[in-house]
Protein backbone atom coordinates (compact mmCIF):
# COMPACT_ATOMS: atom_id res chain seq x y z
CA UNK A 1 0.00 0.00 0.00
CA UNK A 2 1.69 3.06 -1.10
CA UNK A 3 1.45 6.15 1.14
CA UNK A 4 0.75 9.40 0.19
CA UNK A 5 3.20 11.24 -1.06
CA UNK A 6 3.52 15.15 -0.03
CA UNK A 7 3.57 17.43 -2.54
CA UNK A 8 4.25 21.05 -1.94
CA UNK A 9 3.29 23.17 -4.74
CA UNK A 10 1.91 26.26 -6.56
CA UNK A 11 0.01 26.01 -10.07
CA UNK A 12 3.20 26.69 -12.38
CA UNK A 13 4.65 24.88 -15.05
CA UNK A 14 7.35 23.23 -13.13
CA UNK A 15 4.64 22.40 -10.23
CA UNK A 16 2.50 20.86 -12.78
CA UNK A 17 4.71 18.40 -14.38
CA UNK A 18 4.63 16.72 -11.07
CA UNK A 19 1.28 16.82 -10.46
CA UNK A 20 0.14 15.79 -13.72
CA UNK A 21 3.04 13.11 -13.47
CA UNK A 22 1.73 11.84 -10.26
CA UNK A 23 -1.53 11.53 -11.71
CA UNK A 24 -0.45 9.41 -14.75
CA UNK A 25 1.27 6.98 -12.43
CA UNK A 26 -2.22 6.90 -10.00
CA UNK A 27 -0.15 7.36 -7.07
CA UNK A 28 -1.59 9.15 -4.06
CA UNK A 29 -0.54 12.54 -2.99
CA UNK A 30 -1.34 15.30 -0.27
CA UNK A 31 -1.16 18.79 -1.64
CA UNK A 32 0.31 21.48 -0.08
CA UNK A 33 0.03 24.67 -0.94
CA UNK A 34 2.77 26.88 -1.10
CA UNK A 35 1.93 30.75 -1.93
CA UNK A 36 5.11 31.89 -4.03
CA UNK A 37 3.05 35.02 -4.49
CA UNK A 38 3.48 35.45 -0.36
CA UNK A 39 7.26 34.52 -0.83
CA UNK A 40 6.14 31.52 1.51
CA UNK A 41 8.72 29.74 -0.57
CA UNK A 42 11.72 31.18 0.98
CA UNK A 43 10.27 31.31 4.23
CA UNK A 44 12.46 28.87 6.64
CA UNK A 45 10.14 26.02 7.33
CA UNK A 46 10.52 25.55 3.28
CA UNK A 47 14.09 26.36 2.80
CA UNK A 48 15.32 23.50 5.14
CA UNK A 49 13.00 20.77 2.75
CA UNK A 50 14.88 22.59 -0.12
CA UNK A 51 17.99 25.40 -0.07
CA UNK A 52 17.03 26.64 -3.28
CA UNK A 53 13.30 27.38 -2.17
CA UNK A 54 11.95 26.93 -4.82
CA UNK A 55 8.69 24.65 -5.49
CA UNK A 56 8.10 22.22 -6.09
CA UNK A 57 9.53 19.48 -3.35
CA UNK A 58 7.89 16.24 -2.31
CA UNK A 59 8.66 14.30 0.62
CA UNK A 60 7.95 10.67 0.60
CA UNK A 61 6.95 8.75 3.88
CA UNK A 62 7.32 5.83 1.54
CA UNK A 63 11.28 6.05 1.18
CA UNK A 64 11.82 8.66 3.36
CA UNK A 65 13.02 10.36 0.54
CA UNK A 66 12.92 14.25 0.31
CA UNK A 67 14.06 15.69 -3.55
CA UNK A 68 13.69 19.36 -5.15
CA UNK A 69 14.27 20.00 -8.97
CA UNK A 70 11.70 19.00 -11.06
CA UNK A 71 14.09 16.64 -13.04
CA UNK A 72 15.16 15.09 -10.43
CA UNK A 73 11.80 14.16 -8.85
CA UNK A 74 10.31 13.20 -12.49
CA UNK A 75 13.09 10.91 -12.52
CA UNK A 76 12.72 9.45 -8.83
CA UNK A 77 9.00 8.78 -9.71
CA UNK A 78 9.85 6.69 -12.81
CA UNK A 79 12.64 4.69 -11.01
CA UNK A 80 10.79 4.24 -8.06
CA UNK A 81 7.07 4.06 -8.99
CA UNK A 82 7.34 3.11 -12.83
CA UNK A 83 8.69 -0.17 -12.28
CA UNK A 84 6.45 -1.47 -15.09
CA UNK A 85 7.99 0.67 -17.51
CA UNK A 86 5.05 2.22 -18.99
CA UNK A 87 6.44 5.43 -18.94
CA UNK A 88 10.11 4.85 -18.81
CA UNK A 89 12.47 2.82 -20.67
CA UNK A 90 14.65 0.40 -18.44
CA UNK A 91 17.84 1.78 -16.61
CA UNK A 92 20.99 1.62 -18.59
CA UNK A 93 19.00 1.23 -21.91
CA UNK A 94 20.35 3.57 -24.57
CA UNK A 95 16.14 4.82 -24.46
CA UNK A 96 16.67 5.43 -20.73
CA UNK A 97 19.55 7.96 -21.49
CA UNK A 98 17.84 9.58 -24.46
CA UNK A 99 15.25 10.20 -21.93
CA UNK A 100 17.26 11.88 -19.82
CA UNK A 101 19.31 13.68 -22.17
CA UNK A 102 15.50 15.70 -23.40
CA UNK A 103 14.55 15.96 -19.82
CA UNK A 104 17.16 17.42 -19.04
CA UNK A 105 17.08 19.94 -22.31
CA UNK A 106 14.07 20.83 -21.14
CA UNK A 107 14.90 21.76 -17.44
CA UNK A 108 18.41 23.29 -18.50
CA UNK A 109 17.35 25.15 -21.46
CA UNK A 110 13.33 25.03 -22.39
CA UNK A 111 11.99 26.00 -18.75
CA UNK A 112 15.06 28.80 -17.66
CA UNK A 113 14.89 30.14 -21.20
CA UNK A 114 11.36 30.36 -21.56
CA UNK A 115 10.68 31.71 -17.62
CA UNK A 116 12.86 34.54 -18.64
CA UNK A 117 10.93 35.43 -22.11
CA UNK A 118 7.78 35.29 -19.18
CA UNK A 119 10.01 38.03 -16.84
CA UNK A 120 10.93 39.97 -19.73
CA UNK A 121 7.57 40.17 -21.70
CA UNK A 122 4.94 39.73 -19.02
CA UNK A 123 6.23 40.47 -15.47
CA UNK A 124 9.69 43.05 -15.61
CA UNK A 125 8.12 46.56 -14.41
CA UNK A 126 10.46 48.08 -17.18
CA UNK A 127 9.84 47.26 -20.30
CA UNK A 128 13.39 46.16 -22.00
CA UNK A 129 12.90 45.15 -25.97
CA UNK A 130 16.29 43.25 -25.87
CA UNK A 131 15.55 41.23 -23.16
CA UNK A 132 11.73 40.44 -24.57
CA UNK A 133 13.36 39.67 -28.29
CA UNK A 134 16.46 37.46 -26.99
CA UNK A 135 14.82 34.96 -24.73
CA UNK A 136 11.56 35.10 -27.06
CA UNK A 137 13.95 34.28 -30.01
CA UNK A 138 15.74 31.50 -27.93
CA UNK A 139 11.99 30.29 -26.70
CA UNK A 140 11.24 30.08 -30.33
CA UNK A 141 14.33 28.27 -31.41
CA UNK A 142 13.96 25.59 -28.76
CA UNK A 143 11.00 24.23 -29.12
CA UNK A 144 12.39 24.29 -32.78
CA UNK A 145 14.52 21.62 -31.53
CA UNK A 146 11.64 19.85 -30.26
CA UNK A 147 10.31 19.56 -33.36
CA UNK A 148 13.59 18.51 -34.86
CA UNK A 149 13.82 15.46 -32.12
CA UNK A 150 9.86 14.38 -32.85
CA UNK A 151 10.91 14.29 -36.54
CA UNK A 152 13.46 11.94 -35.84
CA UNK A 153 11.29 9.56 -34.37
CA UNK A 154 9.05 9.36 -37.13
CA UNK A 155 8.96 5.16 -36.94
CA UNK A 156 6.13 5.76 -33.39
CA UNK A 157 4.75 8.65 -35.85
CA UNK A 158 6.64 11.30 -34.26
CA UNK A 159 4.33 11.25 -31.07
CA UNK A 160 6.63 10.80 -28.22
CA UNK A 161 10.17 12.22 -27.62
CA UNK A 162 11.69 8.88 -27.07
CA UNK A 163 10.48 5.45 -28.52
CA UNK A 164 7.04 4.27 -28.27
CA UNK A 165 5.82 5.55 -25.34
CA UNK A 166 5.62 8.88 -23.49
CA UNK A 167 8.55 9.40 -20.48
CA UNK A 168 9.06 11.98 -18.54
CA UNK A 169 10.67 13.88 -21.00
CA UNK A 170 7.27 14.44 -22.58
CA UNK A 171 5.17 15.87 -19.11
CA UNK A 172 8.45 17.94 -18.43
CA UNK A 173 7.57 19.59 -21.70
CA UNK A 174 4.45 19.50 -21.67
CA UNK A 175 4.29 22.06 -18.59
CA UNK A 176 5.77 24.64 -20.00
CA UNK A 177 4.37 24.38 -23.70
CA UNK A 178 1.16 24.81 -21.91
CA UNK A 179 2.05 27.99 -21.43
CA UNK A 180 3.03 29.34 -24.78
CA UNK A 181 0.00 31.76 -24.78
CA UNK A 182 1.20 33.78 -22.65
CA UNK A 183 4.42 34.65 -24.68
CA UNK A 184 1.58 34.52 -27.60
CA UNK A 185 3.81 32.20 -29.23
CA UNK A 186 1.62 29.29 -31.21
CA UNK A 187 2.72 25.74 -30.71
CA UNK A 188 0.61 25.08 -34.10
CA UNK A 189 3.12 26.77 -36.16
CA UNK A 190 4.89 23.37 -35.45
CA UNK A 191 3.13 20.70 -37.16
CA UNK A 192 4.59 17.89 -35.20
CA UNK A 193 4.89 19.98 -31.95
CA UNK A 194 1.00 20.70 -32.80
CA UNK A 195 -0.35 17.12 -33.03
CA UNK A 196 1.92 16.16 -30.00
CA UNK A 197 0.49 18.78 -27.52
CA UNK A 198 -3.06 17.96 -29.02
CA UNK A 199 -3.06 14.61 -27.87
CA UNK A 200 -1.26 15.54 -24.97
CA UNK A 201 -3.62 17.81 -23.80
CA UNK A 202 -6.56 15.33 -24.38
CA UNK A 203 -5.48 12.95 -21.74
CA UNK A 204 -7.70 13.05 -18.52
CA UNK A 205 -4.75 12.79 -16.30
CA UNK A 206 -2.83 15.52 -17.90
CA UNK A 207 -6.07 18.00 -17.24
CA UNK A 208 -6.32 16.76 -13.61
CA UNK A 209 -2.88 17.25 -13.05
CA UNK A 210 -3.07 21.17 -14.64
CA UNK A 211 -5.27 22.11 -12.26
CA UNK A 212 -3.09 21.45 -9.05
CA UNK A 213 -1.35 24.37 -7.44
CA UNK B 1 39.35 -3.20 -22.76
CA UNK B 2 37.95 0.36 -22.84
CA UNK B 3 37.60 2.12 -26.01
CA UNK B 4 37.87 5.74 -26.36
CA UNK B 5 35.33 7.64 -25.59
CA UNK B 6 34.63 10.60 -28.05
CA UNK B 7 34.14 14.16 -26.88
CA UNK B 8 33.00 16.72 -29.02
CA UNK B 9 33.69 20.13 -26.73
CA UNK B 10 35.50 23.56 -26.75
CA UNK B 11 37.19 25.32 -23.84
CA UNK B 12 34.24 26.23 -21.89
CA UNK B 13 32.39 25.78 -18.83
CA UNK B 14 30.20 22.99 -19.87
CA UNK B 15 32.89 21.64 -22.24
CA UNK B 16 35.21 20.65 -18.73
CA UNK B 17 32.66 19.27 -16.77
CA UNK B 18 32.73 16.77 -18.77
CA UNK B 19 36.66 16.37 -19.36
CA UNK B 20 37.00 16.87 -16.16
CA UNK B 21 35.33 13.81 -15.05
CA UNK B 22 36.66 11.67 -17.68
CA UNK B 23 40.42 12.34 -16.32
CA UNK B 24 38.57 11.74 -12.11
CA UNK B 25 37.66 8.25 -14.11
CA UNK B 26 40.80 7.42 -15.84
CA UNK B 27 38.65 6.58 -18.97
CA UNK B 28 40.00 7.08 -22.32
CA UNK B 29 38.81 9.67 -24.68
CA UNK B 30 39.50 11.46 -27.83
CA UNK B 31 39.20 14.70 -27.72
CA UNK B 32 37.30 16.33 -31.22
CA UNK B 33 37.07 20.59 -30.99
CA UNK B 34 34.20 21.75 -32.14
CA UNK B 35 35.09 25.84 -32.40
CA UNK B 36 31.78 27.11 -31.26
CA UNK B 37 33.46 30.46 -32.34
CA UNK B 38 32.93 29.50 -36.24
CA UNK B 39 29.04 28.15 -34.96
CA UNK B 40 30.60 24.66 -35.72
CA UNK B 41 28.23 23.28 -33.45
CA UNK B 42 25.13 24.42 -35.89
CA UNK B 43 26.42 22.63 -38.62
CA UNK B 44 24.68 19.70 -40.00
CA UNK B 45 27.12 16.70 -39.21
CA UNK B 46 26.68 18.04 -35.37
CA UNK B 47 23.47 18.78 -35.22
CA UNK B 48 22.68 15.11 -35.99
CA UNK B 49 24.74 14.31 -33.22
CA UNK B 50 23.01 16.73 -30.82
CA UNK B 51 19.46 18.64 -32.44
CA UNK B 52 20.49 21.18 -29.41
CA UNK B 53 23.25 22.26 -31.25
CA UNK B 54 25.79 23.02 -28.29
CA UNK B 55 28.47 21.34 -26.93
CA UNK B 56 29.65 19.04 -25.31
CA UNK B 57 28.31 15.76 -26.96
CA UNK B 58 29.61 12.45 -26.52
CA UNK B 59 30.00 9.19 -28.40
CA UNK B 60 30.83 6.12 -26.42
CA UNK B 61 32.01 2.99 -28.88
CA UNK B 62 31.96 0.98 -26.05
CA UNK B 63 28.02 1.12 -25.78
CA UNK B 64 26.75 2.60 -28.98
CA UNK B 65 25.44 5.15 -27.04
CA UNK B 66 25.47 9.01 -28.19
CA UNK B 67 24.60 11.51 -25.53
CA UNK B 68 24.05 15.47 -24.79
CA UNK B 69 23.41 17.89 -21.99
CA UNK B 70 25.87 17.39 -19.33
CA UNK B 71 23.55 16.22 -16.76
CA UNK B 72 22.66 13.98 -18.91
CA UNK B 73 26.42 12.58 -19.95
CA UNK B 74 27.42 12.62 -16.24
CA UNK B 75 24.99 10.67 -14.64
CA UNK B 76 26.21 8.24 -17.68
CA UNK B 77 29.45 8.29 -16.86
CA UNK B 78 28.84 7.68 -13.30
CA UNK B 79 26.62 4.82 -13.52
CA UNK B 80 28.85 3.08 -16.57
CA UNK B 81 31.98 3.34 -15.51
CA UNK B 82 31.79 4.13 -11.32
CA UNK B 83 31.19 0.76 -10.81
CA UNK B 84 33.04 0.61 -7.36
CA UNK B 85 30.89 3.68 -6.36
CA UNK B 86 33.99 6.19 -6.01
CA UNK B 87 32.30 9.13 -7.42
CA UNK B 88 28.48 8.12 -7.13
CA UNK B 89 26.32 6.88 -4.44
CA UNK B 90 24.44 3.24 -5.17
CA UNK B 91 21.35 3.53 -7.52
CA UNK B 92 18.00 4.01 -5.79
CA UNK B 93 19.73 5.40 -2.40
CA UNK B 94 18.91 8.78 -0.81
CA UNK B 95 22.55 9.93 -1.71
CA UNK B 96 22.07 8.80 -5.39
CA UNK B 97 18.76 11.38 -5.58
CA UNK B 98 20.11 14.33 -3.48
CA UNK B 99 22.93 13.66 -5.77
CA UNK B 100 20.89 14.22 -9.00
CA UNK B 101 19.19 16.80 -7.31
CA UNK B 102 22.21 19.07 -7.22
CA UNK B 103 23.35 18.36 -10.51
CA UNK B 104 19.81 19.55 -12.08
CA UNK B 105 19.98 22.54 -9.57
CA UNK B 106 23.80 23.31 -11.23
CA UNK B 107 22.39 22.29 -15.01
CA UNK B 108 18.73 23.93 -14.67
CA UNK B 109 19.74 27.14 -13.05
CA UNK B 110 23.90 27.76 -11.60
CA UNK B 111 24.47 27.55 -15.21
CA UNK B 112 21.79 29.45 -17.39
CA UNK B 113 21.69 31.93 -15.07
CA UNK B 114 25.52 32.42 -14.47
CA UNK B 115 25.43 31.63 -18.78
CA UNK B 116 23.09 34.75 -18.98
CA UNK B 117 24.99 37.15 -16.39
CA UNK B 118 28.06 36.14 -18.67
CA UNK B 119 26.28 37.48 -22.14
CA UNK B 120 25.14 41.08 -20.24
CA UNK B 121 28.07 41.54 -18.57
CA UNK B 122 30.73 40.47 -21.26
CA UNK B 123 29.21 40.02 -24.30
CA UNK B 124 26.45 41.98 -25.31
CA UNK B 125 27.05 44.30 -27.79
CA UNK B 126 24.58 46.77 -25.54
CA UNK B 127 25.36 47.79 -22.16
CA UNK B 128 21.88 46.87 -20.23
CA UNK B 129 22.41 47.30 -16.86
CA UNK B 130 18.96 45.34 -15.92
CA UNK B 131 20.03 42.57 -17.23
CA UNK B 132 23.54 42.70 -15.61
CA UNK B 133 22.03 43.46 -12.55
CA UNK B 134 19.44 40.97 -12.68
CA UNK B 135 21.53 37.69 -13.29
CA UNK B 136 24.72 39.08 -11.08
CA UNK B 137 22.24 39.32 -8.11
CA UNK B 138 20.70 35.81 -9.29
CA UNK B 139 24.55 34.19 -10.01
CA UNK B 140 25.29 35.38 -6.10
CA UNK B 141 22.02 33.99 -4.79
CA UNK B 142 22.59 30.75 -5.92
CA UNK B 143 26.24 30.47 -5.13
CA UNK B 144 24.49 31.40 -1.74
CA UNK B 145 22.38 28.35 -1.67
CA UNK B 146 25.39 26.07 -2.51
CA UNK B 147 27.31 27.49 0.49
CA UNK B 148 23.96 26.23 2.90
CA UNK B 149 23.87 23.17 1.63
CA UNK B 150 27.73 22.19 1.75
CA UNK B 151 26.79 24.15 5.63
CA UNK B 152 24.23 21.30 5.67
CA UNK B 153 27.32 18.62 5.16
CA UNK B 154 29.06 19.06 8.51
CA UNK B 155 29.33 15.37 9.18
CA UNK B 156 32.28 15.32 6.45
CA UNK B 157 33.47 18.76 6.77
CA UNK B 158 31.24 20.54 4.32
CA UNK B 159 34.39 19.18 1.90
CA UNK B 160 31.38 17.65 -0.73
CA UNK B 161 28.18 18.66 -1.64
CA UNK B 162 26.37 15.19 -1.18
CA UNK B 163 27.74 12.40 1.88
CA UNK B 164 31.82 11.54 2.27
CA UNK B 165 33.10 12.01 -1.35
CA UNK B 166 33.09 13.93 -4.82
CA UNK B 167 30.41 13.15 -7.15
CA UNK B 168 28.72 14.81 -10.43
CA UNK B 169 27.33 17.27 -8.51
CA UNK B 170 30.58 18.55 -7.61
CA UNK B 171 32.40 18.34 -10.68
CA UNK B 172 29.57 20.07 -12.46
CA UNK B 173 29.30 23.09 -9.89
CA UNK B 174 33.65 23.55 -10.28
CA UNK B 175 33.25 24.12 -14.08
CA UNK B 176 31.27 27.26 -13.58
CA UNK B 177 32.80 28.04 -10.23
CA UNK B 178 36.13 28.42 -12.00
CA UNK B 179 34.68 31.38 -14.19
CA UNK B 180 32.78 33.74 -11.55
CA UNK B 181 36.18 35.77 -12.20
CA UNK B 182 34.97 36.83 -15.32
CA UNK B 183 31.99 38.17 -13.61
CA UNK B 184 33.93 40.02 -11.06
CA UNK B 185 32.25 37.68 -8.26
CA UNK B 186 34.90 36.13 -5.86
CA UNK B 187 34.23 32.90 -4.49
CA UNK B 188 36.07 33.01 -1.52
CA UNK B 189 33.51 35.27 -0.32
CA UNK B 190 31.44 32.35 1.13
CA UNK B 191 33.98 30.22 3.36
CA UNK B 192 33.03 26.60 2.72
CA UNK B 193 32.39 27.20 -0.79
CA UNK B 194 36.50 28.98 -0.62
CA UNK B 195 37.49 25.61 0.87
CA UNK B 196 35.69 23.49 -1.54
CA UNK B 197 37.05 25.34 -4.65
CA UNK B 198 40.64 25.19 -3.18
CA UNK B 199 40.41 21.95 -2.72
CA UNK B 200 39.06 20.23 -6.20
CA UNK B 201 41.54 22.97 -7.91
CA UNK B 202 44.39 21.15 -6.03
CA UNK B 203 43.29 18.33 -8.28
CA UNK B 204 45.74 17.26 -10.89
CA UNK B 205 43.28 15.32 -12.72
CA UNK B 206 41.01 18.50 -12.47
CA UNK B 207 43.60 20.76 -13.82
CA UNK B 208 44.15 18.74 -16.70
CA UNK B 209 40.26 18.35 -17.55
CA UNK B 210 40.77 22.10 -17.50
CA UNK B 211 43.19 22.51 -20.77
CA UNK B 212 40.91 20.30 -22.54
CA UNK B 213 38.53 22.30 -25.75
Amino acid sequence: MVKPIKLYTWGTPNGHKISIFLEILQLPYEVHSVDITKNESKQEWFVKLNPNGRIPTIEDPNTGITLSQTGAILQYLADKYDTDLKYSYKYGTPEYYKTLEYLIFQVAENGPIQGQANHFKVYAKEKIQYGIDRYINDTKRIYGVYEDILSRNAANQSLYLVGSHYTVADFALFGWANRLERLEIDIHQWPLLSKWFTKLAEISEVQKGLTVG
